[in-house]
C-alpha cells in the first residue's frame, strides 16, 4: 500500500521526538494502520544529525514544504502565533491534513483554522495541545460522547504543578522553586506562560471548546497565576486537609459556563489532590458516568510525541476512507454549524467557595465584625482557624466559606478591609469540593 | 439525514439504561453527529413500562429482531455466552453492526466474533465490555497507538474492590462485607465470577490482547480470587506502607506475556493505590507517554450506557462514510493478518515480589532458617515484620521479597514448610512496586 508521507515543521523537543517515535515504532504501527508511514520532508533552521532522518529532504523554506505536492499530512511543531499560523493556513488551503501541537494557535485563532479546514475538506488534529501524552481530546470527542459534560477540572500546566509540589513537600518558597525548575528545563527563561495561567488558560479554552460545545473563546478565561502564593497558604491549606492546585476549570450553569484559572484549594482525600510534581491530570463530570479521571505526563518529548503520532494515525484510517471525510468527528466534538452561542460568564458572576486569609490586630471583638459581615451578605462559614500571634501583635485568621456568588463575596472582602483592625489586602483563594454538586 | 435505527437486546440494568441516555442526551448526540439516532426495535422478555419506548417495536423473539432489515446496529446486552453468542453472530451475518457490553462472550469467543465480523465487512464495537464508563478501549486502541505498551495494572472489578476498601477502612472480615456487598447489590447472588477473579480475568483477557497485538487466550491467564483475604494481611501490608488490591496485569516481557489477576501489595503512595469504593482504575506503561492512569465507574447502568452510546456514535460515523469500513479501527487494534503469536507464560514463570506471612513457632533460630533457604534460593528480602506471639504461642513473620520467579518461589515455599518450626500453610501475596520498570 502507498506510504502515507509526513512534513515535520520544527526539530525541537516535539519535533524530535516525532521523528524518534516514529521510527522507533514503525513496524507496530504498520501492525495497527495496515500502511507504511514515511516522513519525507522537514522543516528545520538548525539541522540535527542527531536525528535518523537519512534521506528525508531538510529545508529551513518551511512554506515550500507545505506547498509540496508530495505530502499528505503537515506536522506543526514550531509553535507561537505568527510564523505556524501562516503555515497552518496554507497547508489548508493546500489541501493537506494538519496536526498541531500549538495551543496558543488554536486557543487564540482555532476558529478561523477550523473554518478554513472544513471548507478545504481537511482535518486539523491536536489532541498533542491539551495535556500531553493523556488522550483527553479523543476521551472527551468520543469516549464520552453519550455524555452531557457538566464541568471539568485539570491540573494542565506540569511547571505550575511541580512548584506547588515543591512548596507543600518541602515548604519552600515560590520564587526558590521557580528558580531549580528553569534549572531543570521545566519552566522556560520567561516563565510568565507557565506562572501566570496563560497556558493553562489556552488549554482551558480548547477542554471548553470540545466538552460544551461552544467556540473558542480564550480572551473570555479568567486567569489568575500562582505567583502570589505564599508558603503559609500552602501550610494553612494543609492543617485544614487541603492541598492547594493550579486548575483550569470549566463548567456549565444556568446562567452560562465559567471559564477560569486559579489556584484553588481542593480536598486532600481527592485522587486529583494527589497528582504530583509535574504530571497533569484532568478530572471530568459528566452525566452518565459521573466523575472520571485521566492522568499522565503533560509535556516532554515522548509524551507529545505520542499525542502528535495518534493524532497520525486518526488520518491515516480517515485518508484510507473512499468518503469524503465529512462525517468524522468534528473538530469542536459537535457540528461545526451545530455550536451552541451559551455565554462566558464574567469573573464577578462565578460561584464558588472561599479561603480567606485575613491579617487581624489582637484584640477583643474583630472576629465578631468579620463574621457579622459575611453572615448579612449571607455567606456561610465551614471553617475557622485562628493562628497565635505574629510578628507585630497580629494575628492571621482564616475562613473557609461556602459557595457564594463572586460579586458578594467582593462586596464582603471590601467591607472587611475596611474594617480597622484588618491590615488590608484580604488574601483569598477560591475552593472546590470536585464533588458531583455544581 | 436519514436517521440511524438501533435494536436493543436485552431490557435489564444496562439495556434500560442506554435506552434513557439515548432519550435524555437525544438533543445533543444529533449536535455531534449530524444524524439522528433512533431505537426502532428492543427485544425483551419482560417489557418496562418505565422506560420511554412508545411506538418502538418490542418483542420477545430476540432472532427475529436481528433479521430485521430496518435495523442498522444491533445492541447486545443481555449477557451470558449462550444466546448472545447466537444472536451476535447472526447479527454478523445479516451484515449488521454490534455493540456489546458483554465481556464474556468477547474473551471466550472473541476470536471467532471478529473473524466473523471482517468477513462480513461489519464492526463489533465493545467499549462497554471493560471498565464501564472509563473509555479504555479506546485510549488502548487508539490514543495510545503511537506507544509501545508494556504493561498495564487494573483495578477492574468494582465488587471486588468494594470488598477491599472496606476491608482495610473498617478492619471487616471478606465474608461479612460481601453480604453487604450482596445486600447492596454490588455484588450478584452467585458473586463467585467477581471475588474468585473470572470477571477481572475476561476483561484482562481483552485488554491484554488490544494492548499486545495478540488473539484473545482466557485460557491462559492465571486467576486467583480474594476470598482467602484476611484482614490481618489487609493490616500488615498497611504498617508496610501497603495496600491490597485485586489486580489483571498484562505484561510484555522478553520471554512471553504475563496475564494474571490476584490480589497484589502495591505502595500507597501509588495514585492506583487510592482508588477506593466500587470505583474501576487501569494504569498502562507505555514507551513514549510513560505511565497514564484512567479512572471512573466501572459498572452501572449510566457508566455502561455511556459506553455503549459512544460506540454507537462511532458506528455512526463509520456508516456516514461511503468507503468500505475496511479500514477503521481494527477489532484487536492490530490488523488481523498482524496479530503475533507472541507466548502467554505459564504461572510458574511469572516474575514478582512477594508478601510472605509465616506462622512460626516462638524458638530460637526459625527466622535463621527461614532466611537461610530464601537466601540461598538468591531470594532478597526487601523487609520483615516480626509480630508479638499470638494464640498457641505461635509468632506471625511477615516478608517482603525482591522480584524473583514464581518457579523458585515455589521451591522455597516448599522448603519453608518442610520446617518443623513452621505451621503451613505460607501465606503468599505477590507484590507489584508499579514503577516503570519490568
Amino acid at each position: 500500500m502507498k506510504p502515507v508521507k509526513l512534513a515535520i515543521l520544527g526539530l525541537g523537543t516535539v519535533g524530535g521526538g516525532t521523528v524518534r517515535l516514529l521510527q522507533q515504532n514503525a513496524a507496530e504501527m504498520t501492525r495497527r494502520t495496515g500502511r507504511p508511514i514515511q516522513i519525507t520532508h522537514v522543516g528545520t533552521r538548525r539541522p540535527r544529525p542527531d536525528l535518523p532522518l537519512s534521506g528525508v529532504d531538510q529545508r529551513d523554506d518551511f512554506m515550500a514544504l507545505v506547498r509540496e505536492p508530495d505530502v499528505d499530512i503537515v506536522i506543526e511543531v514550531i509553535g507561537g502565533t505568527g510564523l505556524a499560523r501562516e503555515l497552518v493556513m496554507e497547508a489548508i488551503r493546500q489541501g493537506k491534513h494538519v496536526v498541531t501541537a500549538n495551543k496558543a494557535l488554536l486557543a487564540e485563532y482555532g476558529n478561523e483554522i477550523f473554518e478554513a479546514a472544513e471548507a478545504h475538506d481537511v482535518h486539523v488534529a491536536f489532541e498533542a495541545a491539551v495535556a500531553g501524552g493523556i488522550p483527553i481530546i479523543k476521551v472527551l470527542r468520543e469516549g464520552l460522547a453519550g455524555n452531557r459534560i457538566e464541568w471539568l477540572a485539570g491540573i494542565i500546566n506540569g511547571t505550575g504543578n511541580f512548584i506547588l509540589t515543591e512548596m507543600r513537600d518541602k515548604g519552600r518558597a515560590f520564587e526558590d522553586v521557580l528558580t531549580e525548575a528553569q534549572a531543570l528545563g521545566y519552566a522556560e527563561a520567561d516563565p510568565t506562560f507557565d506562572v501566570e495561567g496563560i497556558d493553562a488558560a489556552h488549554k482551558l479554552t480548547i477542554l471548553a471548546s470540545i466538552a460544551f460545545g461552544v467556540p473558542l473563546q480564550f480572551d473570555k478565561v479568567y486567569t489568575e497565576g500562582i505567583t502570589r502564593l505564599t508558603r503559609q497558604d500552602v501550610s494553612y491549606a494543609e492543617e485544614l486537609g487541603y492541598r492547594i492546585k493550579h486548575l483550569g476549570i470549566a463548567r456549565r450553569t444556568e446562567r452560562g459556563i465559567e471559564l477560569r484559572v486559579h489556584p484553588t484549594l481542593i480536598p486532600e482525600s481527592c485522587l486529583i489532590a494527589n497528582v504530583n510534581g509535574v504530571k497533569n491530570a484532568v478530572l471530568v463530570q459528566s452525566d452518565a458516568v459521573g466523575p472520571s479521571l485521566y492522568y499522565g505526563a503533560g509535556a516532554g518529548a515522548g509524551p507529545t510525541a505520542s499525542a502528535v503520532v495518534a493524532d497520525v494515525l486518526d488520518l491515516v484510517r480517515i485518508m484510507n476512507e473512499e468518503g469524503d471525510g465529512q462525517h468524522n468527528v468534528p473538530h469542536l466534538a459537535f457540528q461545526p454549524d451545530a455550536l451552541a452561542d451559551t455565554p462566558i460568564l464574567p469573573a464577578d458572576q462565578m460561584y464558588t467557595a472561599y479561603y480567606l486569609r485575613l491579617d487581624a490586630e489582637d484584640q477583643p471583638g474583630v472576629l465578631a465584625e468579620v463574621t457579622g459581615i459575611l453572615s448579612r451578605a449571607g455567606i456561610n462559614i465551614d471553617a475557622i482557624l485562628q493562628k497565635p500571634q505574629q510578628n507585630g501583635g497580629r494575628i492571621p485568621v482564616i475562613l473557609l466559606t461556602q459557595p457564594v456568588l463572586e460579586a458578594r463575596m467582593n462586596q464582603a472582602i471590601a467591607e472587611i478591609e475596611a474594617l480597622p483592625a484588618i491590615h488590608q489586602p484580604v488574601v483569598r483563594i477560591r475552593l472546590e469540593a470536585l464533588d458531583s454538586q455544581p
